[in-house]
Parts: structure tokens; sequence; C-alpha cells
């Protein structure tokens, strides 16, 4: 078989083939390459990363050292003289995610200035570490002899944010005094709890994923053992009558009603259980426990098959910021925190490094262009704590939140975008992103430099150099998204109303590359010699996603899909009236980048019709007007306006409204 | 002047005159007539009360006594077992509160075997009363150490129900021990504050009143005495770091920013206000202490001119469950509490009995047939906290609230509901209600028996029959009300949008009456004799209100009122789509008895424009439809269904919906 038939056979195979389930999973495929080792040269994320080290991370420590009393309460636990705790009980945990950050931030920019803040800021935290190693400045502050007694006050939650910020500094900068504190921190909760078999629930989950990094930062074991050993007492009562009785979430609220290996559906509060996930498949690989993998699966497949949003935002209901039932996805009032889109790409990273399956980042993707960058404002220095899927004019950013996870969570996600780009196993390399950038990857048998360019997410033509130190044959796994295969996320509750082409093309020294396609990505495994460039063409027509009919508001609607972004009509920049508008299926789209629009977007643009009243007032007229969508990221940038992620097909039911002020 | 002459001249004067300022307000114009001695028969009421007494009652008192823990608290007490307190710490007074509706209920229709529960329960409650006289089980189950330390802990307002129940149960029966319990209760309060000079704020007003009531029944000045104490421990930052402080929404809340007789501005808690300037109106004419007059006046222009839905429901938002700002009325969102509105009858009757204006009837006669009567379904067992004045098919009645202070208000407000309707002075007769009823008046110069019959509020026509037991001259005061004489609200926010004819008619004996108008009452004073038989014709004509620009979600609406009820589309019972009807003015209403319709209703119809989608959903064609409109109190009482009570005029912007689960 020549290499075109061969080619032509394999095409029709993808969309089959890319979600097949992997009979035997064998645990840990991949390795991440470290954002340190990535160096992003990007048209799309530089300004992004540039705004989020010269804009938000100083909004961040603004808020946290001067609005806010974060930074205050360590003060006062170090002067001793009695003073109150001001603030919410986890708002230590958002100056640890700040300096976390800042760590990234400073491998990206180096800056002494900054770096010296973080210094300051260190020096704080240490001098309110209690002498046997204790750190949570509400408790000392209101009342060392409550600590540890109600499992809902954060106390490990914060403890993990503190963990994660000492491995991200002692990563960037060598300096272990911030490492040594938080390693005094989980030394003291091993030896109140673990050490003693005393049981404990975390309220929040965080500390698991922690400790494993804890663990890989300085060898020691026990803090794997730690790790564990807090998955363990999950869904055993040993939260019940301490914090879950009595609250009307319970124990489903922080998936605690269920071992975590017995764990099969998503449930409760959405960040909770993304930080759950995510700590339980770092020790699953850590430990190489098929348990985790199996139950981690199972609830994937319940969160992305039919609890997630288009737009790869998690968690539909305000009440328990987290997930209802299925197919419960209203879009006005879709929760979507941003901290759980954060989350889906901490776990969805894991789960592809342990499957080395593409379909993870598959969504991970779709999170992170979508419901994760939503969060963030174009000037950096304004956040969406919920992002909704359609808006009546009546929601904005914010400067900042009493409850202030997403800010920072958003900057730390953003500075270290280049840990999800590149993986390597022993003998292979993995190409998740498409991110203009260079790393070098280091194989058993030799290292090999990758660099990437691009002008995505607007356009699909990504050119690749591989460049190993000297020959070497091995294999480059290049994932083939899967909506570049008719495919936009697996399960069956979205798919694309037309089965476009789907003619990605490979080719490697200008010639039709030769691959397999396995676990969604492009395989090509060859000798590899220096100056080596692969070019992947990924298609980017319009699509139009439908949702089965179980999510019943999204009936007679398309949303629009194009590349890895999702769109959206803003009304600010549409002349149409006010939702008044419909797209039927065989609309046709044109797309035109616009430099001058929301910092450069390509722009979809249709004719449509449009409903507006008669001149009296009492009837309605149809004319022609023209659609105009955005990417999901990028609305909310030009103050209140309505906005729809989802289009209406057809006309069921129509409202009138009497004034623009209808309530 | 002949007596035509000056009939036609006063026709045209009463919209002048009817809410001419009282330049001179005296104190205290008339005496209430006690429902004990008014025998209600009337075709509207009569089987609201039996529904009341037969169906509502035995509901408060199965969730009181079996579904939730409020009687079994008073057990635990009586026990001394260290049980723990069940619920919530102001659970006490939905005891109370269902206690004073039984209390008139037996008034209304004896039952020894009703009378024997009330008797069980006030042992129960008797039991639970402490040596020293308080009674709270909350504070006695869960530490009693810790009483009065807690501003917001309604310790008071509790005190306030037990006593109103103690006051109705001694008045209906003549049994003194629920009264002597409550008495040491209060006697227990004026030792800890009064008589030490501690100072204290009610967190939840309700004692003030409930104290004028212990006043009045025992006769004990001190009860007054410290009624008026706690008036003005208000606004002088008594509270201030013992609750509001670090409470967001702080003294404005309830009240206690302002003395009492200085505040002019409606704020905070609907229902604490209400209760509040009760209390004061109370406690100024007991009094006779023109202060809070004043204030009451100042602060009740602005409830009714600027703060006010059309329905007389009071406190748009449900985040403070109260005021906002002036005009800030949305129609799905309002909260307008039950309680808020029966708090709005009981302060409206005082500052009618304290002024002799009418005008106060007209807003108490507005939200008692309106905004308090909706919070009760016509089966009597289901019961709305919030009356939205719009909802898109998402909002029912419930069985019971885990606040369950709603239901037992709207029972005892309903079996007191003689209280109303008729007043009298030294020498006078009022009539300010037109309910189907007996009653004697005694005035200073002798007895006078009144009977009314009508069909009100279905018709106009209203029969007097004015007995005295020998011939007597007395002006006989009947109240006239706004909505007949052109003005539907006092203040400039609701107009009618047409000044129809306000001939109302009153003929004495079959000829025309002779009466002028003063405070919004016809006055007819004549040597009365028996047999005298009065008829009062009020046309009642579909009206439409619109309210001023200022309430901006009603700029092109109307609402539709008939008599004293305001109307409602509701989706279920009308042929068009959803919300998708216009009512441009000039539309010509139809309206008609249903006997079948809602336990027999007045409906308004009219054929209107309706909106629909063509066939092929891509545009939107206009028909006639017919639109029927109910009495507001009277929907929801057939499943979930769009309703609204504003109803566009004219289309300014359509909205699509792709289906009818839009979201």
């Amino acid at each position: 078989m020549d290499i075109l038939k061969r080619k032509l056979v394999l095409l029709a195979l993808p969309a089959m083939i890319h979600w097949a389930a992997n009979a035997q999973q064998n645990i840990v495929k991949m390795t991440p390459v470290n954002f340190a080792q990535v160096q992003i040269n990007d048209k799309f994320w530089s300004p992004r990363i540039n705004t989020v080290t010269n804009i938000t991370i100083p909004v961040c420590i603004q808020q946290t050292e001067v609005v806010t009393p974060r930074i205050r309460n360590f003060e006062k636990v170090a002067r001793k003289q009695g003073e109150k705790h001001e603030g919410i009980y986890f708002d230590d945990s958002d100056v640890y995610k700040a300096l976390e950050a800042i760590a990234y931030s400073l491998k990206n920019h180096p800056d002494a200035k900054l770096e010296a803040k973080a210094d300051e800021w260190i020096s704080k935290i240490a001098a309110a570490q209690q002498p046997d190693g204790y750190l949570n400045t509400y408790y000392t502050l209101s009342g060392l002899e409550n600590r540890w007694s109600d499992m809902e006050k954060h106390e490990d939650y914060n403890a993990g944010h503190l963990i994660e910020a000492a491995v991200a500094y002692y990563n960037t900068t060598g300096k272990r005094k911030l490492l040594d504190v938080a390693s005094r921190v989980a030394d003291n909760i091993d030896s109140t709890f673990k050490q003693q078999n005393r049981h404990w629930v975390s309220g929040h989950e965080e500390i698991e994923l922690a400790l494993v990094k804890l663990y890989k930062a300085t060898g020691k074991e026990k803090y794997l053992d730690l790790a564990d050993w807090y998955l363990q007492q999950r869904g055993h009562g040993y939260g019940r009558g301490a914090i879950w009785t009595n609250r009307h979430m319970g124990e489903k609220y922080c998936q605690d009603d269920v071992p975590v290996k017995e764990q099969s559906q998503i449930e409760g509060h959405a960040v909770r259980a993304m930080y759950l996930y995510t700590g339980a498949a770092d020790v699953g690989a850590a430990r190489n426990d098929p348990g985790y993998l199996k139950a981690m699966n199972n609830v994937w497949e319940d969160v992305v098959y039919r609890n997630m949003y288009i737009t790869g935002g998690i968690g539909s209901s305000g009440s328990n910021e987290g997930f209802t039932v299925d197919y419960d996805l209203p879009n006005k009032s879709a929760y979507c925190e941003t901290c759980a889109s954060v989350g889906m790409v901490l776990w969805n990273e894991r789960m592809n490094l342990l499957t080395g399956n593409a379909k993870f980042v598959d969504v991970l993707e779709r999170s992170l262009y979508n419901g994760a960058l939503d969060g963030l404002s174009l000037s950096g220095d304004r956040f969406f704590y919920g992002n909704p899927l359609a808006s009546d004019n009546n929601y904005q950013r914010s400067e900042w939140f009493g409850t202030a996870c997403c800010p920072s969570n958003i900057a730390r996600l953003v500075e270290s975008l280049g840990n999800y780009i590149y993986a390597s196993s022993d003998d292979a390399v993995w190409v998740n992103l498409f991110v203009g950038s260079s790393t070098t990857v280091a194989l058993k048998k030799g290292k090999v430099q990758l660099q990437q360019q691009s002008n995505y997410p607007w356009n699909g033509n990504i050119k690749m150099a591989v460049n190993p130190v000297s020959k070497l044959n091995f294999p480059l796994h290049v994932r083939i998204p899967g909506w570049a295969v008719n495919q936009p996320v697996p399960g069956e509750t979205y798919q694309f109303t037309d089965k476009a082409d789907s003619t990605f093309t490979i080719t490697l020294n200008g010639k039709p590359a030769k691959y397999i396609m396995q676990n969604g990505y492009a395989v090509i495994t060859r000798d590899w010699k220096k100056g080596d460039m692969l070019s992947l063409n990924l298609p980017m027509p319009v699509r139009k996603i439908k949702a089965i009919d179980s999510v019943k508001v999204n009936v007679n609607k398309i949303a629009l899909q194009r590349g890895p972004l999702m769109y959206c009509v803003e009304q600010v920049n549409s002349d149409q009236e006010k939702q008044s508008y419909i797209v039927p299926e065989n609309t046709a789209f044109n797309v035109a980048y616009d430099q001058n629009m929301l910092n450069g977007i390509v722009t979809i643009k249709a004719q449509v019709p449009v409903l507006a009243p008669t001149d009296d007032g009492n009837g309605v007229k149809t004319a022609q007007g023209t659609l105009t969508a955005i990417p999901y990221y990028s609305w909310a940038n030009r103050g209140k306006s309505e906005m729809q992620v989802w289009l209406p097909t057809r006309i069921s039911s129509v409202n009138i409204k009497a004034n623009n002020h209808d309530q």
C-alpha cells in the first residue's frame, strides 16, 4: 500500500478510533515537559502572559497586600498582640496562590523587584508559623485551641496552596525558605493525624495534589503517603457529625459519600471535585495504582458525557457551586466557575499523562481556551467568577471578589501554560497543544529540540521543526484535535450538525508524512534528523454544534465553533435587536481577522433573519441583519451587553418586551 | 342649594380633597370595633374564613406539632434532660402565631376539641417558663448563660408573639393562664433591661405592638412604658458592636440607624419596619404623643409614594427581605413577603384610627385583597412567602417553609378580618371595609346596629341598614375608596390612564343622600332611625393603571384594576402564546362572573394582538387572541404558569425563544 492510499484509509478511521476504549490501561505513559523548559513565543498567548505579568499579578499583589487584610493577618500573628483576624478563614490561600503565580512569572520574566516582594511575603509567612509547624492565620488569631475542629474551615486547603507556592518558588529560584516552611506544615499535619490514626476529611480538597508536588520536590515518600492517606479518608463517614451533618449539601458536596476508588458519578462542588481527582490521578500515577485511574475514568465520562458545557465549563448551579443532575445545563444561570475550568485543565492533563489518550487534551484545550480564559479580561484587571453561556445584559467582570480564588488561579494557569504543550516518555515525544514555542525533550536515547510556529487558534497551519542532536529514531505523537475529525467533545451530548471533510494533512519536509493514528495522536515514527520540518494543517471551517435533546435548554439551537474556540453573539457589536435573530441551520458564514477588535480576533459573520417591532409597536416585522459572533473568551470586555453562545435556529415562541428595563 | 346641586358640586371635588394634607393632626380619632363584635356573613370572605378554620389552622397545627419540632422543643425544656434544641431560634414564634389564629378561630367558630388542643399547647408553653419568667426554648436548651447576648436572636420577637397569642386567647376564652405566662415574660424583660437601665435593641421588632396589647388587656401602664422604652432604644448606636457591626446590612436593616421619632425614609427589612411602625403608632396613640405620628406620616409617604407595588406589597429585594432605593420595583424578582403585606394591614389600620383619614384604609384594602391574600392558596393549604408581580413559569406555592412566619400570619389576619370593618368615636360611626357583616356600635349617646350586605369585591352595590336603638343624631362616615374617585393610590406613582366618571352614588331610603366629603369619607349626619337603609353604589369599570416613568420596569405597560382587585394574566387560562400579547391602551374589556373558575371570580377579557411564530419558524405573524385576566390573589392555584400583572401596551423589542426550556 503506498503512502497516499494508506493515508486515505486512515482518514476514514479517525472518527471511529479516536475515542476507542483503551481496553487495558497502562499506568503512566508520559512525563510533562515542565514550563520552565519551554520558551513560548506565540502571537496569541505571549501577549496574554505579558498582561498577567504586568497587570494581573500587580493587581493580585495590590489586593492581597493593600486593599484587603490578607497579608496583614500574617503580620498580626507575628506581632502577637492579640489582634483579630480579618476576612474569611480561607484568605491565606489567596496569598499563596498569588505567590505561586509570581513564581511562574519570575521564571518567564525574571524581575528582581518582584522577587524581593515575594521574599518579603515569604518572611512574613514564615514568621507566622507556630513552633509546632502549624500555620494558619485564622485560627492562630482567633483561638489556636479550636484548630482542626471543623473540617470545613479549609486548614488543609490553605496548606495545600502554601505547598504549591513553595514548590513553585523553589523550582524557580532555588530558595528553600518557603519549601521548608511548607514541609513543616505538612509534617505537622502528618503527626497530628496520620501518625495518630486520627481520622480527618478535608472539607475542600487541594492538599492531595499539593503533597504529591512536595513529594516530588523533596523526594520524601512520607508526603506521598500522606496524600494517599487523605484520599483514603473519604467516603467512610469520618466527617459525619463533625461537619456534614446539618449542612444541607452534606457529604456529596465534597465528594465524601463514597470512597474515592469507588466513585463513578460527578457530584458536589466543582472545584473541590477537580482538585480531588487531580490529586487522585497524581497519587495513582506515583503509586502505580490502577484503582484511582479506573474511578477517574468513570467520573470523567460522567463529567464530559453528561455534565459539561460546550465551553468546557462545569458546575451548573450557583447554590452548591457545582453539579446538579445529568444534562441540567442552563445557559444564563450557568455557574461555570473560572476555578473549575482551571481544575479541568489540571485534571485532564493528569489523565492524559496517565493514559496517553488525546481525548483528555481535547477537553483540556476546550476548558483552557473557553471556560478558563473567559475568566480574565483582555485588560488583565477584571475577572469573572462565574462564566455563563448567556447573559441578559446584567453581568459584568469584577475588580476583585470577597472570595478571591479565581484571579490568582487564572494568573497561575496562564503563567504556567508551558506545562501543557509537550510531554515525553522514555522513547517518544508528544505534542499536545499548538502554541508557538521551543523546547528540548530528553529521551533515553538522546535529546530532541522542538520548535513550533503557528497562528493558532486563528489558523490551523502549524509548522514544527524537529531537531534531534543527532539522527534518532523515535515516534513523534502529534495530537489531532477531536474537532478536526468531526468530534467536538467525547460522548454523544454535542455533535457537529454536518460531518465536514476532515482533511487535516501532515507533511514532512514538503511531502505527505507517513503516520498512524493512535489514541487521537498522529504517530510518526522514523529516523529524525536535524532540520526536519513537519507541517500540520488543521482546517478551520465554522462548525455548528447541536446538543442532544436531553439538554432541553438547547433544543432548536446551535453553537458555533471554529478551531478550538467557541463563539458567542454579543449585542454590543451586532446591529440586530436584542436576542431577536435566528440562525437557520443553512446559514452561510464569513470569517475575517479583525486586528482592531478585542486585541485581534477572527469574527464570524452572517446575514440572518432579524425581528423588530413595527413603528406603531403593535406588530413585528422580519428583516435581514448582520450577525457578528466573537470568541467566547473575549465577551464582556466592552461593558454590559446581552450575550448568547447557543443561538436559536427557529422561533418556537416570542416574548415581548415593553421597555429596556423589563423585569 | 338643594341637595342635588350640592351633590354635583361635591362630586367634582373628591379627587382634589381626597388626599389633602391634614394640616393639624389630632391624636386618636377612632376606636376599632373588635372582630369579636362583628358577625361576618359575606359571599367572598366567609368561605375564606371557613377554609382557614377548617384547613389552614389544622395544617399549622400539624406542621407545628408533628412534622416539625416546634412543640417538641417546649416539651424538651420541661423534661430537663439536656436534650438539644431543634430548628431555628425563632421557631417558638410560629407556635404563638398559630395559637393566636386558633384564638380568633374559636371566636368565629367555637370548637371544644380545638380549644382543648390550645389548652394542651398552653400547658406545654407554661411548663417551659423558667422560674424568673424567661421563656425561650432555644436558649433554655442550648445554654441559658448566653441569653440576651445577641440582639438578632429574636428573644423579644418571640416574646411579642407570645403576648399577642395570650391576649387573643384571653379575649376569646377568658382563660388567664397564658396571659399570666406572657405577663411574667414581659416582667422579666422589664426587670432585665428597663429597670436596670441596660440598653437593648430588639433585632426584629414585634414586642412593641404586643406590649401595647398587654397594657390594654391588663391595664398595667408598665407594659406601655416598656413598649415606649423599646422604641426609644433605637437609633442611638446601642446595638453597635453587639450585633450590627460585621453584618452587611447593618443598622438600617432593622431601622436602628435613626431614632424612631426622627425617621422619615423607609429602609431595611420590610416586616421589621411594619411591626415597628405599628407599635410606634400604638404607643403614639396611647401616649397621645404626636412625635411618633409625625415620623409615621413621613415614613408612610415614603413607602406609599415611592416604594410600594400596585398590589400593596412592599420590599422589593430578597437579599434583605426589604427595601432598596426609591422606585426600584422589579416585577419578577419582587419579594413582597406575605408577612409584609399583613404588616401593611396592621400599620395602616393604626394610622387610620389615629387620623381618621381614609387614605390609610385605601392602602390597607389594597394590601389585604392583593398582596396579603395572594399568600394563601384557595385550598388553604399552600402558601407564598414572596408574592412577585410576574413569573416565568418557575414559581409555585409551598406546603410549608423552614422559616414559617407567613402561613400562621395570613391565618390570623383572615380570622381577625372583622377588626378592620368598623370603627367608632365618641359620637360617630365609621365604615371602612365593605364586607357583609353586622355589628353594634356603642356611641356615647346610644347604640347603633349596622348591617352590610353586598357582593363586594365583584360588585360595588352595598346596602347598609342603620338601626339605632332609638332615634339618634350622629355622623356616619362611609369610606369612598380612592379607586372610586380616580386615585388608585396616594401619591404620583400610579395613576389611572383615564379619568372615568366617578359617579358613585349614595341613596338613603331610596333618595339621594345628603353628605359631605371629609378625609375620604362621605359623612352623613342626620337623625338616624330604625329601618334606615343606605345604599352605596361604587361603579367598577375596568381601570388601567400606568406607573410614572421612574418605575422603569413598567414603562409602556398597564395594570388592570377592577374595584379593589388587581388583575393579572396567567398563561394557563389564556389562548395566547406565552407573554407574547400586547394590550394597546385603547383595548376594550369585557367582564363576566364565572362561578366555576377559581371558586368564582370576575374575569376580564379582551381581544388583543398576539404574536406567534410562522410555521417555518423563521418569522412572526400577528393575530388576534383572547386575553383573560384574573384577580391577582387567585393566580398560582392551577400549577406553575407564566404570570404578569403589568401588561405591555406596545412592543419595544422582541425576544425569541427557541424552545420551551430556554434558559
